[in-house]
């Protein structure tokens, strides 16, 4: 299968809303890729459904949310092929083709699995989707040949998994898919409002289409340097989860302004989180109005909505045929 | 969801040919239940790829097979709904549904797993493919809301899985999934030409629809009670594998005929296997023929095959559909 431009694939779990977290982890890289690549971007319902299955409910309209959030920050569905995992049954029916070819002790050993079993068991996640969700996710790459995935280095081992079911793909059936190279992208660290790891579970994220208000509330509400305890006391900007924010959304000049005023107390908190606070909306505001009009227009998101899942289907059930041909199962 | 008729899921997992043992196990039953039921009935492609993964190319050609012996055997497309499962893929859409709310402890207990794990191991066959296969199973019986599920004594347990499975979906979200019951029938142990079980991984299987010439020959070869060694020592026919047979084929005059020839050495074990054939082959002749008619004209059974996957589809569709608004998934 000849393709001029390599094609990446890449996938966004759906469990909420997008937050600057995954903005800045996945989201801007494909921002960037998609004049680099032919890019198959997923809103990925089924994953999410793995471990949020008691809320379903939520899952289709963060689906929504998620793609209008996607249009709205730059991805151009016209350009890429961007779509609603579940909308491409392809995925499973691949996903129960691997299955079968997929040793348990390959999943058994997969550190995500084994090291969250207490938790999982806890949660009650440790279920059987949880467990198979590394196959699913090799049928998510391989039904469209992807042949890059944009990982951090944190990442590299889930990958390696899928390239090992795509080899032994390959040599029991005699076939052709390419095997997924990484591709290294920046995901630089998203810390929280309370300074851990920004995440949905930890309730500590500032969503990436935040209002203006709600937005300047939870800067407001940032874990700051507790060495400035008090306003005449310098601080250490690297110490300090709004200094994180400002090397994201900061220019230069501002992040000179924020660390001679902190580490010489000549600011103080406040002004640096609403500085922080209006270099976030001056680039928020434009996507805002953007993904409010789509979600105003349902008509006219839905089309786009089925138009990317109509144009990935048709690319899946092609990879699909062409793969159940080297099964001689057609 | 009002029925008139209480609904049958049952499928016969697609690995080889039909062979009496399949018939006297499952399809003689599915033939009178046709008339009593609305009857699903499936040849399970997919389930036979969980262990015949790597010789996918025989399962398409016995998938065709399987079909034409049923009808050839009396089972009515028009009547009953006839189908493929892997044409059918909104199967594995709800086994993903199910997969996230069946705990890794249900599957890991299933006794056919546990004890076939070494087994399993060596044949490699030790995959999530088959470890996932009970839930893959309550989907094939959720799917078209059955009801009724005929089972043998010793397959009470495997229905009892998918009924928890399908307690847990309801419970979860308000859903009205019948669970499934066991519909008890005979299933008489058929020996295989060798005395085990009859099984195609022990070599020793008549198939269904056998020519006349090798149904002769795999008459003759069939194991005798070991006392008549020599033609004028009488026998004990419940030792004898013919005998086995005689009681699926022959008239009770037959029966006495044998019983009384075996164990006085009035008749050799030639002459009995004679009769058994020619009474084998007076039930055969017919179907084979049909058999043959079938699939010497492909057009025609393909016309049936696709219609009846296609009726399976529309119920299934359907009923995904209600599955799904009960998870307000759509």
């Amino acid at each position: 299968m000849s393709q001029f431009k390599p094609r990446v694939m890449s996938g966004a779990r759906t469990t909420h809303q997008l937050h600057v977290g995954n903005y800045w982890g996945a989201i801007r890289n494909w921002i960037q890729l998609q004049d680099q690549y032919e890019c198959f971007f997923g809103i990925m319902d089924l994953h999410g459904l793995t471990t949020a299955y008691k809320r379903a409910e939520e899952i289709k309209i963060y689906n929504r949310d998620i793609f209008a959030d996607l249009i709205a920050w730059g991805i151009d569905p016209e350009k890429n092929t961007v779509f609603i995992q579940s909308m491409v049954p392809e995925h499973i029916e691949l996903f129960m083709y691997f299955a079968n070819l997929t040793p348990m002790g390959w999943l058994e050993r997969v550190p995500t699995w084994k090291d969250a079993e207490e938790e999982a068991k806890a949660s009650d996640t440790h279920n059987l989707g949880r467990f198979s969700y590394p196959v699913l996710q090799a049928a998510d790459i391989a039904v469209y040949q992807g042949s890059l995935v944009p990982v951090g280095a944190d990442q590299m081992a889930h990958l390696e998994l899928t390239r090992e079911i795509i080899r032994r793909f390959n040599h029991l059936y005699k076939g052709k898919l390419p095997e997924p190279k990484p591709l290294l992208t920046e995901t630089p660290l998203i810390p929280g409002l309370d300074g851990r790891k920004m995440s949905k579970s930890y309730n500590n994220t500032i969503f990436l289409t935040e209002d203006e208000k709600t937005l300047k509330k939870k800067v407001n509400s940032m874990l700051t340097d507790s060495r400035r305890a008090l306003r005449e006391n310098p601080g250490v900007p690297e110490d300090c989860t709004v200094y994180a924010f400002h090397k994201l959304y900061s220019t230069p000049d501002d992040l000179k302004w924020v660390v001679e005023g902190c580490t010489t107390a000549g600011i103080g908190c406040g002004e640096c989180k609403a500085k922080l606070c209006a270099n976030m909306e001056a680039k928020t505001k434009i996507p805002r109005e953007k993904k409010k009009e789509l979600l105003n227009n349902p008509k006219t998101l839905d089309s786009i909505i089925e138009a990317g899942c109509e144009k990935a289907r048709m690319e899946a059930r092609k990879n699909l045929n062409t793969i159940k041909d080297w099964m001689k199962l057609r």
